[in-house]
């Protein structure tokens, strides 16, 4: 089966404490690596978990609190000052290419390697990146300021044909490709010949849910409906849902509900407040609801 | 004695590697804690080495590469948002003003407490910092962009007095004072105490010379003469040394050298090219030219 799985480089919100960094996850999908949030620290803690940032092909920023971006300069630099040649896609915020170009412009540095800029709108939901095996969509989540959440969605393949039944059946070659995607053969004697009889089963397209930061709002809901993996911000336990409130934050009960509405198989909770030396607690909070719970534990990969 | 040392928080140059970190340093001196350079992280790094941010109350910045600086954003925003309210003191180039700007005007911060912008000048050394124990100088040094060193000068202090000498004398209260300022009294009858024979000997003050990133230049050598404690950039061996010219960096023997020839008792060789996993063969070559050197390892306080 396709690689699909997210590596944690940080789940804290944005005062990092007890050896938590801010916010960043590097997902791997067939080898292609993705990077969303660049929280300080970023560099390092790809260098620890034993990332190339040279294998980092694009990378999507939610919104410009610090926490979620300050590691990108840095990033884009090193990469620049180890002879990166490739392509770099980054997606967020418009404003963070003129963040880019001021500190760019002071020190003095030209990138040798094509850093291509796509500017997010965080007022409606838009597929920024697509191939025939994967499709990137953000939309908006609610926070202080402008901010997306991204969707990772594979695609549906073509299915594989049962070679032995379809020779021993002598199927015409130009039909072959249509049973792959599912259109049934009708010989010239009107016998129909199901593609779902001739190919094997097709594994369902996985898909990925990221969102933080937000206040709990089903605007959003629809957005990540059905998604195998979700990621969601849970920076309080529900003792503190007004604080959560008023910070535009969510609570690990109120990521449990949604989880639970919008059908997610499995639920991660991240950007942990500096409130909480022990996470235990925001994890059985969230499990009194939603079983399939997990902590983004730092260094940990988390299957799609 | 008064307390005077330093604590390194980094010791890399631009692509940090092996878990070690961009350029910061912490002087304490006398309680009093200020920060040199603030590179990526440095925020985690105060935490891990037990330095609260709330104590940091002078922040220099040499200049504007991103391993020395771009810590800085989120050290200031986790100060706002942990409550901080005293006065913070920020010495850097003066496009620094404007990056940090646009940066909380993005992100929405409106900081709760007072940060004071001093730009700095890298065309003549220039009084940052005084009060009655300590001064602080910066200096030019040339690097691809406009970049300072500091220099922490602690200053004479007034001597004690030997108590039972002064009494016994009978020496009138208004000529204490100026024997602690080394005064001698001269009394009714014409003899001369002398204030070195009833003060005791004072420390001698002590001074940290602080130099990255530049290339070796005479020029401020003056600026670093006589130091106790030198940090020098030492980038890369001596057989880059050309390497190290292009790149307006320093090898370690020229490191040494330069603490030879400005007198300095001790050296500190930091901003360690990502080439070098294994730092020992930088430490060896300074010592053939200077034996009193150290590798600024992270985490460690050295005494000035």
């Amino acid at each position: 089966m396709t690689r699909f799985e997210v590596l944690i480089l940080g789940n804290s919100s944005a005062t990092p404490m007890y050896g938590r960094h801010p916010t960043s996850q590097v997902l791997n999908f067939n080898e292609q690596f993705f990077l969303i949030d660049c929280g300080e620290g970023t560099q390092m803690q790809l260098f620890r978990h034993g990332i190339k940032g040279s294998r980092i092909s694009h990378i999507f920023i939610s919104h410009l609190h610090g926490d979620h971006y300050l590691g990108l300069v840095g990033l884009l630099s090193s990469q620049h000052l180890v002879g990166r040649k490739s392509e770099l896609h980054l997606y967020g915020p418009a404003a963070l290419k003129e963040i880019l170009d001021l500190q760019f412009k002071h020190s003095d540095t030209r990138l040798r390697y094509p850093l291509i800029f796509h500017p997010t709108n965080a007022c409606h939901q838009e597929v920024l990146f697509e191939n025939t095996r994967l499709s990137v969509r953000s939309f908006p989540l609610q926070h202080r300021i402008a901010c997306t959440g991204f969707r990772f969605d594979e695609k549906v393949q073509s299915a594989s044909l049962k070679k032995e039944e379809v020779e021993r059946l002598n199927i015409p070659i130009p039909y072959l490709r249509l049973l792959k995607k599912g259109i049934d053969y009708v010989a010239d004697d009107g016998t129909v010949h199901r593609a779902k009889d001739l190919t094997y089963p097709l594994p369902r397209p996985r898909s990925y849910g990221y969102c933080s930061d937000t206040v709990m709002n089903e605007d959003y809901f629809e957005a990540i409906k059905d998604v195998d993996l979700l990621y969601h911000e849970a920076t309080f336990l529900h003792d503190r849902v007004e604080r959560a409130k008023e910070t535009f934050h969510t609570t690990s009960l109120e990521a449990a509900e949604v989880a639970q509405t919008v059908n997610a198989k499995k639920l991660l909770l991240g950007h942990f407040s500096a409130r909480y030396k022990d996470l235990q607690p925001l994890l059985e909070e969230s499990r009194t609801i939603f079983a399939q719970t997990e902590l983004s534990e730092e260094g940990k990969w988390f299957l799609v």
